[in-house]
């Protein structure tokens, strides 16, 4: 096996500030009170789903600006992507702020792509301050990925709900906060995965792939991480990888795991059959909770390993497969 | 105005091998004998568009790994992106070479962030060679972004005709080659065009910011280079853009400028109304004659400008406008 190239940064890159921001269901998750604001309506006083995604989106990354004591032109770069075809949730949302935009594209791995992006422009000494974030929305994704909301279209065991949701921090290479000290941007995993409604099967081979090459690149072992947390690979994607660690690299991270997926909803009572998932899932839930449980000092170094499905609307009808990606940031308090 | 960071590259990434592969209307047009391979058939022997476009984007790609004297498992990553929803055309054209993938996504404007985060990954000393590369294809962006190609819709003479087209190089931290000193990555210029056949006038806004920008910022002037070449602005777009700059920033770049749009087909014999666009136009262009002529000597330092237009196939629908994006990188032979 290729030794894959561990990105370690000597500059520690920090997140001087975060927020998250979601819609109505996220917010009535136990979660609840972990977020910045709750839009209680889903189109966020916006005319299309897609609008209101933007409107979500601009409202974390202006939320985190502000928190950061920074004002929009101390910000060098905005590093950002979302789900919506050509990324338009992102672009909307953030044209008139006036920063410098880096698109970047990861399905929902987004959150831990955009990070290391950041990280990268720090540690090339490019940057001072950047913004990396990261949305998405239940609407526009189910319009746009498989069906009109208003078709009424079953769910299988196996489908998770997009989050409405975005997260975003600032990182910078100085100020207080928790520190982005190394990574790993993965590699596209295709076990020829086909079923569109199972996207915690399409992942989680790349989320075991991205974690075994880190840890063994690191030599490091599960229990020296106060978490092992992956982005949405849900309940079905969840045990997946558990058994894909345990079987095929004897690694067993059960009792440091856990998933935003898993995290943002109550699965037995809000209907979300496997899960969450959606950029935005594992961006407000690491946005809010997971750094604001860093900053208080009862987790210390966890790893976040962000998961996309890499499909468009056409790909799955074509019989492509659906690959996956996973891209791992090490943070430490 | 506030003072936009140049990204100022110490360590000079070195461009060490090229490629560029096109379709069979870009074969027959003024730069047919630069590129280093020409798919005759339209589907490149693939069953969809799609699905073609992949094709393309992994012949450049492997192409110009196999130049650069480097295997697959040399290469720490590759930084990509095209047009297709959710960059599929990316994805499942590199989802097999097992190389880490960083997803970028700038529109038309690709093969300039691609260099420009390769540049970036090299100059952190977080990677030792990388690929950045991007395509776009005819017919996969008509039918995704316009009409059905049997439709056989009438096309406005401020319309460009997308290339069939994908660049790659390998960027090195050694070797011979074209150095990548600077860049600058662009802010979303939104002018409120809202003409979804007019994109030379939704990213000539964006080139001229980027443009006057980086020459202010360095403090160099248009003769300083010996060429200025944008990326996909066609005939509507260059024209307005030499305006923009003569009459807002009092720059007259006219004695060099250039535009991969005007450059790949033949305006007269080819029909293509405004010139050629599309990520794999500028893509092409740069990874064949211009990247030659910089080799070779007849070109010593240049400023391409990567242009891009914001829009989805939805977004003209719901009456958003189409916001521009352009990012720069200083090429020195």
């Amino acid at each position: 096996m290729k030794k894959e190239r561990i990105f370690v940064f000597k500059t520690k890159p920090t997140i001087i500030s975060h927020a998250a921001v979601v819609g109505k269901k996220e917010g009535e998750g136990p979660m609840g009170k972990e977020f910045d604001y709750i839009f209680e309506d889903s189109k966020a006083g916006q005319d299309s789903w897609e609008q209101s995604e933007s409107r979500i989106h601009r409202e974390a990354v202006t939320r985190a600006i502000k928190k950061s004591g920074y004002k929009n032109e101390d910000i060098d770069m905005i590093i950002s992507g979302d789900l919506l075809d050509q990324c338009t949730g992102t672009a909307f949302s953030i044209k008139d702020l006036g920063i410098p935009f880096t698109g970047v594209y990861g399905a929902c791995s987004t959150m831990a792509l955009s990070m290391l992006v950041a990280a990268t422009m720090t540690e090339a000494k490019l940057c001072t301050n950047t913004v990396a974030a990261t949305s998405s929305h239940f609407c526009s994704a189910e319009k746009q990925f498989r069906m009109p909301l208003e078709y009424g279209g079953q769910r299988p065991p196996t489908a998770q709900w997009t989050a409405t949701a975005s997260g975003a921090v600032v990182v910078s290479d100085k100020g207080k906060g928790v520190k982005i000290t190394s990574g790993l941007i993965g590699t596209i995993q295709d076990m020829g995965i086909t079923d569109a409604n199972n996207m915690g099967a399409a992942m989680a081979p790349a989320a075991c792939d991205t974690i075994s090459k880190y840890l063994k690149g690191t030599k490091t072992k599960p229990s020296d991480y106060d978490m092992i947390l992956t982005g949405d690979l849900g309940v079905v994607g969840t045990e997946l990888l558990l058994e894909l660690l345990e079987k095929q690299e004897s690694i067993d991270i059960s009792g440091v795991h856990n998933d935003c997926g898993l995290m943002i909803y109550d699965l037995n009572e809000q209907d979300v059959n496997s899960g969450g998932s959606g950029c935005g899932c594992s961006g407000a839930v690491v946005c809010s909770n997971i750094l604001r449980r860093m900053e208080e000092g009862e987790l210390k170094k966890i790893l976040f390993i962000g998961t996309g499905a890499l499909l468009s609307a056409v790909s799955p009808l074509q019989s492509e497969p659906v690959p996956g990606i996973a891209h791992l940031v090490c943070l430490e308090a």
